[in-house]
């Protein structure tokens, strides 16, 4: 039961509940203690649908603590999923089969396909989603190039996202990286580009099916005011989550502005 | 009993003690978990006169981790209150009378009375304050807004001032917001407008009823300097409590300079 | 047991195990609790050599707590050490000897001596690096001033670490702040000055006797990229240790892109 239950309500409606079809939040983890995951669960699972072990960094655990992680994870409900650099490392090196047996028995629930830093054709890629789907994972595809010199064009950024949608992706994640500056759809100092937002969601049939990598608080806040409540966000540091709720449901000042005057009109 | 007692003598003599009258630690909480608000209290509960559970994310607890949490802070000696986004919230919403009772029920012992985000006038403001206090609240208020673009005049800052202390208020905080940039006495890079500092301690009677919020240490500092060792400060991340410590009394290089130079002329 | 043992291999080789002479990766503590140190030490203890209990913060800590902290450190094979500006404050106040009575006392293994905010002559720096190793200490020296308005001349600083280490210091740290903006080797904006990097290794013997505080993330990669995985790096945020296992070892988008290329062309 929450805390102040039935004591005001909250100025942004609508707020999907879990399992979640939109409004999805994922969690960018670079390393949490078990202590620090229990912390982070026991507080926010109800608001956290998926935690990805970033970059490699869970190729960095004992296999014991690793497993022990995922478990906790995996019994608050929330989904879990090794970074899409590590996926692009093992493609590269040829052992993807391998991967997928490993990540499968460590207890992961979901596979990231990206290509932000290797060169991935459609084919390997198709087939990439494929064999995650066939391992029984929940797959999450990502486009972008985490190097800004290496800039996908805007026509073949929506054939991407049509294809992997169609081998079987449930969403596809909008690469920000975990600074959210001078890459995708950020300037150098992490503002949007709303041009670019605006030409991304032009050609996808609908814009639920992107989850968009939104490290910084005034990203969230733009995507939330231009999307609604329900956007889908990635790279929400930790301590992040509750702040990231209030500002969803109104209860930061960023977005209950927004409802407060609209009242008051 | 302190580790290093007795070795050395602190530079920046005459930190105050709790319960401090001046010296005041105002800790920014986005929702630590109960593992991390113990290290936080174990370590630094000597040094923080309150938390706050900033903007409305203790709306997200669950009723159990809430009380709980605020039971481990009181019994430390430090005083918590909800943010001031949430009350202005219960206001607009004409909620308040319940929104006291509850905050009351679940373990606050401070409120937080702002016009940060909605629009308040003086007679609301001044009821706000005394319903609190008759409810058996420490009261802090707030002014400054939380966009720049609706400055309040300095006057009428200095009106609400000293209106808030006649009505009960024990202190008065300075609004920077999380991030302190572009905000209040703050320009967009953080950096303090030292004649915006000047301004507003120009028309108060006693610059110990300010607390401003500082949550850069860059902002410790010059407030440290200008102010001294007990100025009251805000929006402290948890995890900069002791860096902040040293910064008042001298263990850290941009004060201990100051300091240290004065003892070589 | 690593996790993924045996299902790849990573991009970029030769990372050295403990202990370690060169790959050194010393983290900075501004205060984290037991629970937090535990959690760090259980995910990052293989690759963490050196804990910094950073500027003055040790000296709030109670007894009890400082003492159960280090001992945690020490059980999982870390060094541990206060920061240099406690040292110099220290000195300053002619109670060096009792300083590390005290240290030893407490448990510290390792000593920084530094001047980043005193001045400090050569004869009184090799005196303190002399007394710390006399008491059973290790010690590393460190060159540079907090404040850029100092800069030491470079014939002055190859002179000091050439000394430093003559002295018995086994490692030299660059001064570069908790920041890492503005200070040494790093800009404004915290970019690193490559003619200021060349300048320092060339006057040195082996740049392995060179830690260099690299907070940031893009000054790791820049450092890693230049002196490759084993680079010897200070002031890493505790949050932040397996990301930068992650860029020694080419696991993360920045250092893995370098490998993946060099493999295409």
């Amino acid at each position: 039961m929450k805390a102040w239950e039935g004591t005001f309500t909250m100025p942004l409606k609508g707020r999907s509940q879990k399992p979640r079809v939109e409004g999805f939040t994922m969690v960018i983890d670079k390393g949490l203690g078990l202590r620090a995951t229990k912390d982070l669960l026991e507080m926010a699972a109800e608001w956290i649908d998926d935690i990805k072990l970033t970059f490699g960094t869970s190729a960095f655990y004992s296999e014991e603590i690793l497993k022990r992680k995922i478990d906790l994870i995996r019994n608050a409900g929330v989904e879990v999923m090794p970074g899409g650099t590590f996926l692009e490392v093992a493609i590269w090196q040829g052992v993807y089969d391998g991967f997928l047996r490993r990540a499968k028995d460590l207890g992961f629930t979901m596979i990231e396909v990206s290509d932000g830093t290797i060169q991935m054709d459609a084919q390997t890629r198709a087939r990439a989603i494929g064999k995650a789907l066939d391992a029984g994972f929940r797959v999450i595809s990502e486009v972008g190039k985490k190097d800004p010199a290496e800039k996908v064009p805007l026509a073949q950024l929506h054939e991407q996202i049509a294809a992997d949608l169609a081998n079987g992706a449930f969403k596809v994640i909008v690469e920000a990286r975990e600074a959210g500056k001078g890459v995708g759809i950020y300037d150098e100092e992490g503002r949007i580009k709303e041009e670019e937002v605006e030409a991304i969601v032009s050609g996808v049939a609908d814009p639920n099916c992107l989850l968009w990598e939104a490290p910084l608080k005034s990203q969230q806040q733009q995507l939330i005011l231009r999307f609604g409540p329900n956007v889908n966000l990635g790279n929400i540091p930790p301590e992040d989550v509750l702040a990231l709720e209030a500002l969803r449901q109104g209860l930061r000042g960023d977005t209950l502005k927004q409802a407060y005057w609209e009242s008051q009109r």
